[in-house]
């Protein structure tokens, strides 16, 4: 962290714990040089940073003041209403287009969810697997093991620790990346033709996986601060003959929430009833902004019930494909789901990754990532409330980097897509993260970048051309 | 190529070419060292690997005479003779066993079929990865796009010319190994309960991806000289509603055969009538002791039926998982499948593999490769005939490293190998190759490594142990 950063951050945490109260004013620039021993323009760029974060505002001839900082809960998005039955899943085109959208790097992308590659605590892993080539041995170009290999799997048991999960590291497989352990685990416990049950919105990824399997999704109503409906679950459960759950309860893509705990526990309770499986996708979980980061579903699971699947992508890259699933009592099935698909996982990453983990590498990043991305996200919400018509709504992430928007039902975001992209910025429309083409007046964004002057441009350019649409209907 | 194995190689080949007829008396070793300016030991050493590898026997007091070198395909296998009709894939647990088989170095893998991993004309590969690993930049940690990294498809379309394709790089589609590449073919051809045909014995990660797809298989009888018979697969194609074709028709695993032309051409024809894709594992092709390569079936494809799936696990190295595959008109419905399972491959070597091929190192390390499991094969060969006792069978791979044999009927392999296991040597049991636990008396069998005194006592321990299991029958 720079010096301004880290005067600001000790002045927001200050505002967090309510020394400060809203309304209050907060010390001169000049006091705040004095006590952080730092220069007066250190001084004046903290208070910048703490104004685009939305902590304070500054009074014309007056000063800083702090304001209500929990105002963004205030315009969150509403409750997701799906339709209420099971459905086919579309928009396998609308996927493809945003995948193979050109990545020229003239182009902002605030619609893919690509972690931070360029953060220096990065630099030891690819240092490690430069090392391991250059000395590969034939081992390292052999298929590894089946399961994966073991110094890997003991290091992301140990990993799993904090998520409050004890499990033996043969309780775990590695998979290429995260998609294919959702993938694995869903052909594992279903048969084409039943019904699964998602949160929505959702990752188009998992939604896609659900609709090259065969299956059907229904769609379940889902807060944007506490996750999926247990009350519609239910209700749906009585209803359908619902084979399998798939959700991600922890720094869910895209909304953000964590489900409260009490919430993962009656899920489970609730499913027990039904001897229902849980596929639990984690990939954003130790990414939260809470530290220790909040346990998984799969920790309070007695019954061996849920997968938890999980990757590196979004903690370190997911350029090297490395992910896992932990599948309790379905194991069996899902390696052989596994081996059929793609045979045992790249070898030479695996090693590297459990080195860094070893070292204490992993441990050092996460940390610098997370207050990162925490940062982020509220100069990022900052920019919307500045950059957007009034009446937009706005998810509060608890981790990872991704914003979810909500604007008036009129706007349609793949048209908006269109247009942003002639000015270089792309966005990832709501529409993928459905079934069924709901949630079209949303988008995705990604706070991934440090904040900078190019990326608010990006926002002011999205916000300028909602506002002109908007202008276009009168 | 070591000195004795250059003159060796020359007498070999003018036997192959009928300079010295079978019988008849070749140069003393003493006129060898003179014409070919060599010490008499190596001039020895040249004719006892000639011995090894069947062209030559020595005749006390006499000298070196000409044996009878296609006397192998006299002792070949007969014709397979599977089930005739759709069957469902069993087998799992076997093929769990022996992919999760311990690897400790102590243990000669005769089972696995995996490449020289120590060759030297590998070196620059590993070199470029680790180069690149060291300048990493962001792009090669983030998601390489979904078809695969520009590069690699083009080095691919140029290596395809090879085997008689014209291909755009936008034909083909990189995945995560073969097993991939065939796994999502077959998906995005088949429904589950559909029939596919495929050659037999067949590569058991084939099988068990029709297993886990919940298909059935008719496994075709198949000539171990010209693989699948075109006229058993015509009265198949009569008989049932079969959906898709799966085979190896190049240097096929595990028979080693290559198809001739004329009966890859008459394969498509035969199709055509019926529409039939035709999934084509092209994997050990490159490996074809003749140069240059056979051609594929795809090159003869003027529909778009044939769906090639190759990959670099055999040539170079399988733990970098990487394939391809150029799925003809499938490629929308391919191209989904893989990304529902694995999304992206990974990005680092993939752009190693380019630049290796760019560089020319991908050609000089495959003509090197090709020699020596040329060479491997014929001592191997040899060896075999040697320890083994009378009536066995044996394939004459034209590709490839990878024998099959075939013992009496009353030996069962998979106690065969629990005993060789005993003494540190595995084997791949017959009955892997077959959905329906046929070949339950033959054996696949690698001869990867350069021969060693190791490897020759390997095949004497499991030829050993076949004798005993025939006295103890008695
Ligand atoms: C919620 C979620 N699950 C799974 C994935 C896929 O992860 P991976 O790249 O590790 O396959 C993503 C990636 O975007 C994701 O956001
Ligand atoms: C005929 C055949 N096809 C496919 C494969 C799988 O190849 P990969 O390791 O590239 O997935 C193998 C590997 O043993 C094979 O022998």
């Amino acid at each position: 962290m720079k010096l301004y950063e880290q005067v600001a951050h000790s002045i927001a945490e200050r505002i967090e714990q309510s020394f400060y109260q809203t309304g209050e004013k907060l010390p001169s620039i000049r006091s705040l040089s004095l006590t952080h021993e730092v220069s007066i323009s250190t001084a004046q760029e903290a208070y910048r940073l703490l104004e685009d974060q939305g902590w304070a505002e500054s009074r014309p001839k007056s000063g800083f003041y702090v304001i209500n900082k929990q105002k963004a809960p205030q315009h969150l998005p509403d409750l997701s209403r799906p339709i209420q039955k099971p459905i086919e899943i579309s928009q396998w085109e609308e996927v493809l287009n945003l995948l193979c959208a050109s990545t020229t790097s003239d182009i902002v992308q605030l619609s893919r969810a690509i972690p931070d590659l360029e953060a220096p605590t990065l630099k030891p892993l690819t240092r490690i697997m430069s090392d391991l080539n250059k000395h590969a041995q034939a081992s390292m170009l052999s298929y590894e093991s089946l399961r994966g290999a073991d110094s890997l799997r003991l290091q992301i048991a140990r990993l799993m620790v904090d998520s409050g999960c004890r499990l033996h590291p043969d309780d775990i497989i590695i998979t290429t990346g995260c998609q294919e352990a959702l993938s694995a685990s869903l052909r594992a416990i279903t048969q084409p033709g039943d019904i699964v049950a998602v949160d929505s919105p959702s990752f188009y990824g998992s939604m896609q996986a659900i609709k090259a399997h065969g299956l059907k999704a229904i769609e379940i109503p889902t807060h944007p601060e506490t996750g999926i409906s247990l009350e519609a679950l239910e209700l749906a459960l009585e209803q359908w003959p619902i084979k399998a759950i798939q959700l991600t309860p922890t720094c869910n893509n895209p909304l953000g929430y964590t489900m409260p705990v009490e919430h993962k526990k009656r899920l489970l309770e609730l499913t027990s009833r039904y001897d229902l499986p849980i596929i639990e996708d984690d990939i954003y979980g130790d990414l939260s902004y809470i530290s220790p980061r909040p346990p998984s579903i799969k920790s309070f699971d007695t019954q061996g019930r849920v997968l938890l699947c999980s990757s590196f992508s979004k903690t370190l890259a997911p350029g090297l494909r490395i992910g896992w699933v932990a599948p309790g009592r379905y194991v069996n099935l899902v390696m052989h789901m596994k081996y059929v698909v793609t045979a045992s996982t790249s070898t030479l990453p695996q090693h590297a990754i459990a080195e860094f983990i070893a070292q204490g590498g992993y441990e050092r990043h996460i940390r610098k990532m997370r207050a990162q991305y925490h940062q982020s996200r509220d100069v990022m919400i900052g920019w919307v409330e500045k950059y957007f018509p009034v009446g937009t709504k706005i998810s509060y992430p608890q981790g990872g980097f991704v914003l979810w928007v909500e604007l008036s039902d009129e706007i349609d975001t793949v048209i908006l897509n269109e247009r942003t992209m002639r000015q270089n910025v792309s966005i990832a429309p709501g529409m993928l993260f459905s079934g069924s083409g709901k949630y079209s007046n949303c988008m995705r964004l990604n706070f991934t970048d440090k904040p900078s002057v190019k990326n608010e441009n990006a926002i002011k350019t999205v916000g300028n051309m909602v506002s002109k649409m908007l202008t276009d209907l009168l």
